[in-house]
Formats: structure tokens, C-alpha cells, sequence
């Protein structure tokens, strides 16, 4: 854990300039709004160790597969997020030399994000090695108004003399990806351009052939006043474009340098566009100007918290990291483009590759259930949906037929973009996560109607996967599924995933259940479903459920607990708490293979099971295995201590409930795992909106209806949160002793509170 | 299986030209000298399918190691075999069009590798599109006599025209590897020369700054007479050299054209002097003349013939198979370099990267042994021994501690240099076979003096690792190694490997064997091995005692086999006879999954301990696993035949033992994996030699006597091979109903057949 940042209620907070930090910052302070994004780079020079990283959602590298040893089925290519063209430098020189805080002395420097309104904001004092002092305050937003916009007001103002400040505003198109095969290039530059005031590049990516068009523009202010430019020095090179001025300044005074830039890419405009366009964009956005774009941006942050806030009274590193989680997510997607998803990093890293896991459906999906239209979560359903063809063909490849489908672990486009077996081939559970998506999407919103028109193909594909994949092992007398990775990665190739038999064979009753429900509900749909999915109904449906009734779970049964898998108790059993902090994270400091013989977890695993289907579990039997396995449980998975959490709380437990949240609210805020100089934990911060609304808040759909179980961490005031439930929006609000639920809009709604049943009318609460 | 290739005791014949076999014939008929090698491409320009190939000995690329996901422990690079810049280039045009296989009419194509003499032979007669017809010979080698020597003489008859023929004779510095990511190139070209007659071109790898220097010189005869070029036309490009000479041809004349080519590397080199030396040594090959070097080269193979033959009557198949395996691996490996090894592709084509694998130790010492002088074994013994630092340093990285050394997997220099988790972290039974070959090694030849001087370091740094990765499972009471992969790669990161298991306490076993014998013989020597390595000889031989008194042995008590790992009966019990035909080989038709899901077995496992232990199983228990384990085996590994194959001759089951040594004889020249267009299978070649000397012969060394139980195949006249056994040289001459053992050297020798024992007197024979 690195308590460097300061806590604060809306901001993130680095007081003074640490280098060895420098990197994890970038992460932490990365700007996006679901289009584009970057990680929080100086705008001016910095030799210091730095991560250059500027994507656009959706643009990818193909690095073609290279192993040692090929093993059949492996995709052929692993899709690499690019770090694409970089539009933020704005380089200043002064008496010939560059300001640099890797070579200057910094005081009072400090970096914010301002969660509420959406922009970063840094300022410092420099004293260059050539005695020249410089005071500048830098602020940028990538705009969520307009989508293609991002804009940089960078204030400078002499403190100890009077002279010539000359800024270089740049798009550098020379750029690479830290994880290429050394100087590896993934872009080409199609075309350069910069006239006064203005420059522009378009570039190419190598292989995949996106492009992306990048127009800056800049004005000055002088002490407040507008500083016109007649004529500025342009540069135009094979890779890069630059406008050069230099401004005299006095001492004292203030000159403001603005750069508004436009990023726009290939998936939305023509490529002969791509520059006009930018050109368009970027002077609309220079004429509007600074505040105003920043305000348009600003309402838009204001509506998404109206809608997602959570607000916590009583402890401000809970507030900060909750509403750290929520803001990064948001910027992260917005849902307005069904080609783009929910990326583990999100724009703030180059590390994993693709854009969707099963986070999305296992994480993600609650989170924008409760807090978005219900059109946002069927659009991600949707997106498997669309994917079913290329899930089937996946399916093919890996040697399955008759319809089924296996959906790839990582994508970009359907197609299974990860290479390493142990993951692409074996950690099928996803398969499970997306069919529970869709249980979950229905149970939630009511909307059965999507089982007709498009759950039940999913639900059927995958039923038929898992059918095919287990195996009779005639030594059991059972059906097995040997030969997989679950949700615990420091696992691989076992046999017999407590989980993945769990979920496999829920996945078979729940696809059995609304085959008969659209049959009996629908019999012409039903039919056409048949006749499509070529479905041999009552033969299928009779193996799967052959192989329900006979699938092995492996237990321990003198401690009565779930099994991960088979051969789990052959392992040294030590704790958790027992290993020596100093070699935590186990992942960056032991080899592989002493990890994957250990007994530790790197995330929930039989404990995401019991999540997933609390309801067949008495309180005993939970605390039974949350207690072996929480002791064991590593949490080096960002997945994890959500999963944890929200089950301390159903036991009961409210102080670990209460670190378990902390350490996912916190995670990349506290560096938990070491690793936010990578990029932050995306996906997992809906895990931790979960650890409040399902875990403290105990929210469940029993019986259909909205139930609420409310605890309230020890350290707490209070703390509310609001659902959007069907038609309903209720603000609930938990304080000791005391529940408060407000009815804001939809009618009249029947709830259950600590199993009790209430009605609220619509603009009214209860209070318990 | 492809029979396509010509049956010949000595030679490898292709008759007509197919072009979907070209690739695999370029692998078959590959020439080497143990310092350089090449496939068989063509001279002359072809655009059909074609794996350019050059490589030279221990020149390689370091592939930085990428990975979606990075485990800890990884090596930073993978070793590549690098395509080196190509010299084989002798372009034909008439009349304007270049003469290419890939576009003309081919007629009387044959293609010979002479075996006997080391080189390679092509002739064909071409009809052109422009309707010219010509005939051509081209013959080539790699010296054995002189290692950084080539010569190809490419003979050609215009049959139905007179005309010029323009020859160009080319070195071309601008290759790629095909395994690499899209276009990437490895080498950079520093130096490019061409005066009349010769050209030169200097190059270095990236990364590894390996230099290369090529020198070509030619000379022409016409109608069987020198030929004089004035001035021939030199192109110098920054990648690529050449030298371009016309000469009018008579039709039905015979015009000559002779390269010589010399390849010298800054290993044995300095760089200053690669392309001065390179000009000395071609142009000495030119003044030889072709001929003079040819029969220089053939000198050399006739000496190695005379040691390594095995003569075969009455089954030509089998004679080609053997002298093929031969072949290739004194092609290979010469045993003059200590800074080389055996690849297990040899000069034969880019996969799998590094040089030196167990394949060494576990394959190819026995041949050794018996067939080159003591020290050439020993040779390779002391390359591990000097390697031993940094096997204890890969031990300390993958977290073994107080001297335990793991060797790598792959490497060139004793670094790790292979990267996929499941082969280098886990396959930790190499580090068996490497303490196996120093067994073996003393066995054979006595020499107990290596043992004090240099084995027991190594045997007691791989002694300590075993003890250290055995851990001890409180479920079992019992000592447990989990998380391996044994020598059957179709199963990873399993538990309780036997083979493993065996090997490990075997390693543990032993060492305390030699530590004991080194202690009482050579008490000095002990103290001082016990201060260099702090061997608290005690306590750790103790603990070693009670891992090798306490290991857990999987087993089937029902079926009374040893079990390959735990889990393995929970597989579905097919066997590899019931396959589909059309889906062999597996790894090219089954994802990865499924192989490892699958019971079948890639190569010999619980098989291979029974092949290195036979003395502890009695031939019930042997029959008993391998009519098991056989029935499983897919035969996928080159590796692996040649292990069943002796088996089976040990339990009397004379045609299994023959049609899998077929199979391991004749693996790449029938192409039976489907895998010959990659390379060739060099390291199992020893395994083919094995087939016949352990498996058929019948030898071992039991109580220190070497002992002959010797069977023959049905359709086999007769057999012979030599083998030298520490003074003496032994001819064995196996017929039906009769043994024939001749004493060629060495003085009286005491051996047994049959189990009965019998002195020879030099000079002399028995017969049984």
C-alpha cells in the first residue's frame, strides 16, 4: 500500500512531485470520456520516467502469435491496445533552454482531478537550472460534450524575470508501445500539415489499417488580454507537426497558451475527412473557447452524478474511492457506441490487450443496471448477441460443433484476441458470466421479452458447449470437466473447477428453463427458434440434464466445504496473513510455478459461485467456505475483494466487509497490488459499487422483488446510493439504526426491507 | 505418412519435382558441417513455396519475451535460430527470362542426397516459357574439411537454342526469419564489396551483435574448359552483392559455373578481419578447384562412416533410415566446438529456437558414447558443468535457494531462453536427465575420476533442488511434486508426475550414492567439495533420505500399471487405434485443450522411467505398462518411438519393435507427423540408433559388464554395428539364429551374450 495522494471528498490530490511516483500518477489521473483517452502526461518536456500513453477506443494492433511451440487453435493475433498519436505537448523554452521537471527544482507543485467536474489540473513552481523562475497552473479536460475535443489551457508566468517564452505545440506521430520487440513501429504517418495557428497529422495504423486524423489549434492570452499572432514558425516533418511562438512576457505577468485539439479516427469519418473535418472541429472549438467548452463538459459530468453518486458521510477515504470508481468508469463508457466495450484498463495503460473480458458481464452489468437506462446494459447483451456467429466459429476452431458456442476471453471484434492457452482455452467459465448476464438483465428488469428475441440463442449455444465439454469419467461413475482455468488464475489446467461444474450446469437448467417458457409462452417463436438452432429439443434438453443430475462437485466434506478443484488439499495449507508482506504481491515475487502449486487465491473462485447462487446456501455453510478461503485468498486479481466483501457482509462480518471495500475502492488510489503504474483496474470499480449496494446495502431481487438488507460499516455517518429499479429511481440512505428510502419517481413501488414488505408511493419514503 | 521419396541404401532420391513437397524436401535434403548448414533451396530463382534457410551455429536472435499476461520468472528473451544472409544464389536468365522452376515445364527431376559422400545433387531439364530448354546439374556441400567452406557447381546445357546465359552469383544480406512479426528484420548489413569475380558482404544481428561475413567467388568452364572472364558487371546494394557474367553457349554444349562461398562469424573471428579472411579462404577454395574440395570433404565422411555405420540385409527401408539418421546428426554436431549443441532442428529450419535441450542427455549421449572417443561425451557433461552457475542462478530466480540449480529448458548459453510457463517452469525433468547422463557416462566408461572432478557439483546442486520442490502434503502423509510437466508434453502443470517423482528421488538417491563413494575414496577432494558448495552433508543427505523414503507414487492397483499423473483415469478411455486416421496427428487437428484433456500421450513417460529404471521392474510389470501406455501413445514427439521401440524388443515383441522403429528411422523421410517442411527431427536420430543397439542388440551394461541380448526383425537378413566400449572396439553382427561379435580392438574383453559371459581375444570372434 502507498499512501502517497490525499484525500479529499471530489478531488484526487498529489501534493508535491515525487518521480518514483510519476508513473502510477499518469495512471491515476488519466483524462477520457469513452471515445479517447489518456494517461496524465506532462504537457511540457519530461526526461524523467515517464509513460507515454494516448488511445482511441477501438483502434488495435494485431501482433501476430509467436511461441515457441504452436499449439493448434490459438488465434493469430493478440490485439494490442496502441498508444496512438500524442497531441498533448506543449513544450516551452526559455533563454535556450526546455522547462523540464526532471531537471529542474519543482516547489508547490500539486496535481488534481477533479472528479466533479472532469479535468485535470496541475500547478508548480519551477526554477530551471538556468535560474529562470516560472510559476504555471496547466489544466485539460477531453471534452464529454464533444466527443472528438479536448482542450489545454496552460498558464505560465515569470517569476524572477522578463523575457521571451517560446511554446512548441506539437502532434508527435513517431510514437511506440512500451511492450513492442524493441523499436517496433505500429503506425505509419499518411500525411502532415501546420500553418500558422494550426497543424495536423494523419497516421495509419500498420496491419489493421485504422487511421486517425489530429488537428490542434492554440491562441494566447497575454495578462488577461488576447495576444494575436501574425505569424508563428511551423514545422512540418515526416512524423511530426509543431507551431513555434514565442511570447515576451514580464515578470509578473501571466501568459496563457490554449490548445484545443481534435481526435477524430476512421470508425466515424471517411478517411479523405479525417483532417477537413478536424479542421472544422478544431476551429469551432478555438472559437467557442476554453471556459465554454469546459462548461458544456461540466453539465454533463453533472448529470451523470445526479444519476450515479454515491455519497458517504463519515469517512472521507471511502467518499474519495467510491466516487473515484464511479468517475473512472464513466469516462471509461458511456455507452453511446455499440462497436466499443468496457476495457480492463481502460485508457490509462497498454497492458492486456482487447476490450472484453467477462468482467464486463460478471462486473459491470449490475452497476449499469442500477445506475443507467436499461437500454445501456441490453446493449452490452447485445454485443455478445451480435458476436453469437463468431462465439460458434470459436466454437469450431477449438473443436466443438452443432451450434456451440464459446465466447472468446478477450476481443475486440468476437474474435478471441488472447494467446495464452491456459487462458484463451481453458478459462471457459466466461462462457457461464455471459449466460448469467442475461438471467441477471431479465430478473432485473423484467424485460422477458428479450429471451425470445435474443437471449435464448446465447443461452442455447452455450448450453450445448458445456454438454460437449464435460466428459463421463468412468472411474467417478459422474460427469467431469477436466482441464480448465477458473476464475482463480493462479490455477491452470485443473480438473474439476467447483465453479466452472457450478456454473456449467446452472448455465444447462437455465437454458432448459426458458426453452420451456418461450416454448409454452410462445410456440411460433419457440418453432423458429427450433428451426433455426436446428435444435433437436428433447434429445438435447435430456443430456443436459443427464449430465445436471450427474455432474461431480468436488467437497471436502470434513470441513464442509466446496473443493476449488481436485487435488486442492495436496497443497501446503498456509495462510494468507501467515506470508512475510514483503513478498506481496506474490505475483511480483514469486516464479509462476511456485504460485500455481501454492494454496494461494489470486481472486474468488468457489466464493464467486456462492455469489452467484447464494440462494442455495444457508449462512452456514457460506461462512464455512468464506472462512477457509478468504485465508487463503491473495486478492491479487482486482476482481476479488468486491466478491469478498459483499459476502462478509451477508455473514455478517462488517469489519472485514469494511476492508475488503477499501481495498477494492481503493486499489489503485492506495497501489494495493503495486501495479497502478501499469494502468488502473477499470472493470473491478463496478465491483466495488457492488461491495455498497449489494454488500452493505444487501440488495436483492428475491421473488421479484427489490429487497434491501442494510448494514452500516462501524466508521460510518452514513452512507445512500440510488437504484434505478424498472420504472422506479429510490435513493436509499443508511445510517445506524435507521434506513431511509425515497420513491423519486415511477409510481408506486412494492419493496422488502430486512424481509419485510413495503409499498412506497411515488415522491415519498419510509424510514426504518 | 508420405511415401514420396525414393528407397536407396545409400542415398536419398526425389524423383520428379512436386512442388507441395519441395518444403519438406528442402528439410530432407539440408546439408550441415556441425558449424554452418542450409536447406535445400534452389540455386537458381524460384517463385514457388520455399523456406529460405541458412543458418550458422550458435548465431542467434533474442526475442524479447511478450505476453498478454507477464508471469514472474519469465526469461527476458527468446532464443531464435536465425536466417542468416543467403549465399546459395546463382540466378539463370535467357533471353530476358529467369530460369524458374516455379513457372516452367520440369522435366527428368530428380534430386539426390548422397549420404556416402555428404553432398547434394539435382538435375531436371526445363522448358521454358520462352520455349528455351535446357538441362542442369547442380551439386553442392558444406565442407566437413574445412568448416567455413561451400561449393556448388551448377552445370547447364542449352538443349534446344544457342545463346547467352547470364549467371548471377549473389550474396543476399536482406532476409527475414518466417516466424517473424510481419515484415521485422534481424540483421543489419555494415559492409558491401564486388570486384571481378567475388563479392563480399559483412552483417550483424541486432540485439545479439553477432557478425557475419560472406565471401563468394566464381569460376566458369565451357565445354569442359576454364573459361576466362575479363570483366563481369558487380552490383553493390546496401543489402544485397552480386556479380553478373553472360557467356554464349552452344546449343548442346555444356557451360559450368562454380561458387564457392566462404562463411566465417565473429566467434571465431574478429569482426575486423571476417571479410580479409573470408577473401583468403575463397579464394584458396578456388584455386582447389571443386573437385579437390569434394574429395577432401568425402574423406572426412568416409572416416565417420567407418566408425558409425549400421549395415542392414534384406530391408532397405530400414538400411535408408538409419544411415539417414546418422547422417544427419554427424551433420549436425562434430563435437569440435564445446560452445555448441545439439539443436534439435539442426541447420534444418527456424522452429523452436535454442540450441540445447534433455534431448541431449536423454537421446543422444548413448550414441555418442558408443560411436566417438570418451571425450566427446564428456564434452558435453563439462558444457552443463560450466553452465552450472547459471542453473543455480535460473533456480534462484524462479525462488530455489542455497545452491539448488534447475537448468534450463532451452538455451544457447545457459540462460533460460525459452518462454511458455508450462515447458520452461514446469518440465523440471530435464534436470533427471542431466544427472542421468553423468550416470550414464561413468557407467559406460569408467572414468569415476570425471565424477569427483566435476559431477558431484552438479549432481548435488540438482539433488538439492528435488528436495526443495518436493513439498510435503498432510492429506497424503506423503512427499508430493505438484505442477510439473513430465516428458509427456500433451499434459501441463499436473500433480504427482511418475515419471518425475522417480526421476527426483532417483537424483536424490544417486547423489548421496556419489557423495558416500566420493567421501570414502577421496576424503580431500570431499572437504573441499563440502567448502565450496556449504554442504551440510548431514542434514541435507537426511533430508534428502527422507523425501526419496516418503515420495508418493501414483499408481493403478487394479490394472497394476504406475500412473502417469494423478487424475489420469478420470480421462475417457480411448484408444489411439480407434482415432479417426484423418485426425492424426492430434496438435494439428485438436485445440490445445483437447489434447490435454485427451488420455493421449505425446511420448513416452511412465514409459521413459521404465526405459532409464528397467533393472527395478520385472518384464510382467513392464509388459503390464506398456501394453497400457502404448495403446495411448500417439507417438506425437520425436522423441518417443524410439523408447517404445526398445521396450518392446525387451518384452520379445519383435514387430511393435519394428514398425516403431520404422517410425522413428524414417519419421522425417516419411513424413509420418506432417511436420517435415519445418525441419528435421535431429536430436531423436540418436533414439533411432538406440533402437537398433539397446532395443534390437539388446546392450547394456549390467554389473558393469556389457551385455548383448540380441533379437532381429522377421524380414531382416541381417544386422551389424560397431560400438566402442572404453578400450575396445566391438563389430555385432545379429542374424537369425546367429550372433557374430568381433574384438577389432583393444585386447581381450569380457561381455556377455544372453546372459552367459564370454572373453574375445583382440582380432577375434564368437559366435552364438
Amino acid at each position: 500500500m502507498n499512501k502517497y495522494l490525499k484525500v479529499d471528498d471530489w478531488c484526487i490530490i498529489e501534493e508535491g512531485f515525487d518521480p518514483k511516483n510519476h508513473r502510477s500518477s499518469e495512471s491515476i489521473f488519466s483524462l477520457g470520456n469513452g471515445r479517447m483517452g489518456q494517461r496524465a502526461n506532462f504537457e511540457e518536456k519530461y526526461s524523467g520516467n515517464t509513460l507515454q500513453g494516448t488511445y482511441i477506443g477501438g483502434v488495435y494492433y494485431t501482433d501476430k502469435t509467436r511461441v515457441g511451440w504452436w499449439k493448434n487453435g490459438y488465434p493469430e493475433y493478440f490485439a494490442k491496445v496502441l498508444n496512438a498519436p500524442y497531441w498533448n505537448g506543449i513544450y516551452v523554452e526559455i533563454n535556450n533552454e526546455q522547462l523540464d521537471l526532471g531537471v529542474c527544482k519543482v516547489r508547490d507543485f500539486t496535481r488534481i482531478l477533479n472528479m466533479k467536474e472532469g479535468y485535470l489540473e496541475r500547478s508548480f513552481i519551477a526554477i530551471m537550472p538556468n535560474g529562470n523562475e516560472v510559476k504555471v497552473n496547466a489544466r485539460r479536460f477531453i471534452s464529454m460534450a464533444n466527443k472528438e475535443i479536448a482542450a489545454i489551457r496552460y498558464a505560465l508566468t515569470p517569476l524572477n524575470f522578463s523575457g521571451d517564452i517560446l511554446f512548441t505545440s506539437s502532434i508527435d506521430g513517431d510514437i511506440i508501445n512500451e511492450d513492442a520487440n524493441y523499436n517496433e513501429k505500429f503506425w505509419d504517418v499518411l500525411e502532415t500539415d501546420a500553418l500558422n495557428g494550426e497543424a495536423y497529422l494523419r497516421s495509419q495504423t500498420k496491419k489493421t489499417n485504422f487511421q486517425v486524423g489530429v488537428g490542434i489549434k492554440y491562441a494566447i492570452t497575454l495578462g488577461g488580454n488576447e495576444y494575436p499572432v501574425l505569424e508563428d514558425e511551423t514545422i512540418i516533418d515526416q512524423n511530426y507537426v509543431a507551431n513555434k511562438v514565442s511570447v515576451f512576457v514580464e515578470k509578473g505577468k501571466q501568459v496563457c497558451f490554449y490548445k484545443y485539439i481534435a481526435v477524430l479516427s476512421s470508425m466515424n469519418h471517411n478517411v479523405s475527412d479525417l483532417l477537413p473535418n478536424a479542421k472544422i472541429l478544431v476551429n469551432d472549438a478555438c472559437s467557442k473557447g476554453f471556459d465554454t467548452l469546459l462548461e458544456e463538459h461540466r453539465l454533463v459530468w453533472k448529470e451523470i452524478w445526479e444519476h450515479s453518486d454515491i455519497v458517504i458521510e463519515g469517512d472521507v477515504e471511502a467518499q474519495q474511492g467510491i466516487r473515484f470508481n464511479i468517475f473512472q468508469l464513466k469516462q471509461t463508457y458511456t455507452g453511446d457506441d455499440a462497436r466499443l466495450n468496457i476495457g480492463p484498463k481502460g485508457f490509462t495503460g497498454e497492458k492486456y490487450g482487447g476490450s472484453t473480458y467477462w468482467d464486463t458481464e460478471a462486473y459491470c452489468v449490475p452497476f449499469y443496471l442500477s445506475t443507467a437506462d436499461a437500454k445501456v446494459t441490453r446493449n452490452l447483451l447485445i454485443y455478445r448477441y451480435k458476436q453469437l456467429d463468431k462465439a460458434i466459429e470459436n466454437g469450431q476452431k477449438l473443436g466443438f460443433t452443432d451450434g456451440a458456442a464459446l465466447y472468446p476471453m478477450v476481443t475486440m471484434n468476437g474474435e478471441e484476441c488472447h494467446n495464452e492457452w491456459e487462458i484463451t482455452f481453458e478459462e471457459i467459465h466466461r462462457n457461464g458470466a455471459i449466460a448469467y448476464a442475461i438471467y441477471r438483465y431479465i430478473n432485473y428488469t423484467g424485460d422477458d421479452f428479450y429471451l425470445e428475441e435474443y437471449g435464448l440463442e446465447v443461452l442455447t449455444a452455450i448450453a450445448r458447449f458445456w454438454a460437449q465439454r464435460a466428459t463421463f469419467s468412468e472411474a467417478r461413475k459422474k460427469y467431469v470437466i477436466l482441464g480448465v482455468t477458473g476464475p482463480n488464475e493462479y490455477e491452470n489446467n485443473v480438473n474439476n473447477n467447483w465453479y466452472t461444474n457450478k456454473i456449467a450446469t446452472w448455465c444447462m437448467k437455465y437454458a432448459i428453463e426458458c426453452l420451456e417458457k418461450v416454448k409454452s409462452r410462445s410456440t411460433d417463436r419457440f418453432l423458429e427458434l427450433v428451426e433455426k438452432l436446428k435444435l433437436d429439443y428433447k434429445a438435447e434438453t435430456r443430456k443436459w440434464q443427464e449430465i445436471i443430475d450427474q455432474m461431480y462437485f468436488p467437497e471436502e466434506k470434513e470441513l464442509g466445504i466446496f473443493l476449488q478443484q481436485d487435488g486442492y488439499m495436496d497443497k501446503e495449507q498456509i495462510l494468507a496473513a501467515d506470508l512475510n508482506p514483503e513478498i506481496r504481491p506474490l505475483n511480483q515475487h514469486w516464479s509462476w510455478d511456485r504460485i500455481l502449486r501454492s494454496c494461494f487465491i489470486k481472486q474468488a473462485d468457489v466464493l464467486q459461485g456462492i455469489y452467484f447462487f447464494e440462494k442455495e446456501y444457508d449462512d452456514a455453510c457460506i461462512k464455512r467456505n468464506f472462512d477457509f478461503y478468504e485465508s487463503r485468498t491473495v486478492h491479487e486479481s482486482s476482481l476479488s475483494p468486491c466478491v469478498h466483501s459483499i459476502l462478509a457482509a451477508r455473514i455478517g462480518d462488517m469489519t472485514k466487509a469494511y476492508n475488503l471495500y477499501l481495498r477494492t475502492a481503493r486499489l489503485d488510489l492506495d497501489d494495493y497490488n503495486k501495479e497502478a503504474h501499469e494502468g488502473l483496474h477499470i472493470t473491478s470499480m463496478a465491483g466495488t459499487w457492488m461491495s455498497i449496494v449489494e454488500g452493505f446495502g444487501g440488495m436483492r431481487i428475491k421473488e421479484g422483488i427489490l429487497s434491501f438488507q442494510p448494514a452500516i460499516p462501524e466508521s460510518w455517518k452514513s452512507y445512500s446510493f440510488k437504484v434505478m429499479y424498472r420504472k422506479n429511481i429510490l435513493n436509499v440512505r443508511v445510517q445506524h439504526g435507521k434506513v431511509i428510502i425515497f420513491n423519486e419517481e415511477g409510481g408506486v413501488m412494492e419493496l422488502a426491507v430486512y424481509g419485510k414488505k413495503y409499498k412506497i408511493v411515488e415522491n415519498s419514503k419510509i424510514e426504518i
